[in-house]
């Protein structure tokens, strides 16, 4: 399974792309998107999703890890927030791809175990998660947790409906040997 | 020119189609656009895209007048508002549409005359310029003030354009004759 993590932001979208080989969890690609001050909203939005549409054809992830959106102090980078979330929302379902979104404390409780981790501790994590050595923005990093957030549940998941398909063929084999 | 005029809001999008025939202003569409509430945000906002996008594939207008966002009491609403206009703003970009956007304010002036008209005047302004008698939501009138607003605006640039134009033309002439 391979996963874009997308930390959308009202200046800077972060994004990562990891995969998992054998026990290893590899980032592919991270980096985060800044769209031209000088351009408007509209054109702004557009250059953030070119890029975004970028990165998702040259990797070809299964599905996008969205960080939710959270309330600012200011209204307006609320709204911006909301546009650029919006539009790549968007873009998502048009190629096809599954969506899922995190809350920021899903992601902390994923990555560094505390769902009030701070930036510093999440950085430190996502480095160590993904064996990173060299230059990692904060945003970087962010949409690198958020990918990290989503193998994580979609593991436990997984391992949830194996120990639930587990506990079935036990009963099964108990119940034709007449325990019950 | 034709305009399609937008009127994004959190539960629902209004929009209008118009143009100029002769010394008539006329409707070629109007009506709304509601995603369906079940589905979850990426889908609800690809429903809205994917209804727009048809309708711009429909009328193929040359330019796309958006109002601009306002901050609702509920910064929820403002969040989900800001989603949707963005996924549409990228949405026209992408298609090589002409984007402008126009606040309440300037909307209602343009429409009705006066900066602080209600919605009943606005609809009733919309109805008489367009010559429209039948079912009309109150979403869809607001699509259409907004491609109004833009036909009112870019037809007064022209105006003055041309009077530029028949200024220049004449400090030119009286150039000729010898008049300074």
């Amino acid at each position: 399974m391979r996963i874009l993590g997308l930390d959308p932001g009202s200046r800077r979208t972060g994004y990562g792309v990891i995969e998992q080989r054998g026990g290893r969890l590899v980032a592919l690609a991270q980096g985060h998107v800044q769209a031209p001050a000088r351009e408007d909203l509209p054109r702004r939005l557009h250059a953030i999703c070119t890029r975004i549409g970028e990165i998702i054809t040259e990797h070809q992830p299964d599905v996008v890890a969205v960080e939710e959106a959270f309330y600012h102090e200011s209204v307006r980078s609320t709204l911006v927030l909301g546009h650029v979330r919006g539009a790549l929302l968007v873009q998502a379902v048009e190629r096809g791809l599954d969506v899922v979104e995190y809350s920021p404390r899903t992601i902390k409780l994923a990555v560094a175990g505390t769902g009030a981790a701070s930036k510093q501790q999440v950085e430190f994590m996502v480095r160590r998660l993904l064996g990173l050595r060299g230059a990692l923005s904060t945003d970087a990093a962010d949409g690198l947790a958020v990918a990290i957030c989503h193998w994580n549940r979609a593991g436990r998941t997984h391992t949830r409906q194996a120990a639930s398909a587990a506990a079935k063929g036990l009963a099964a084999l108990l119940a034709r040997r007449g325990v019950r």
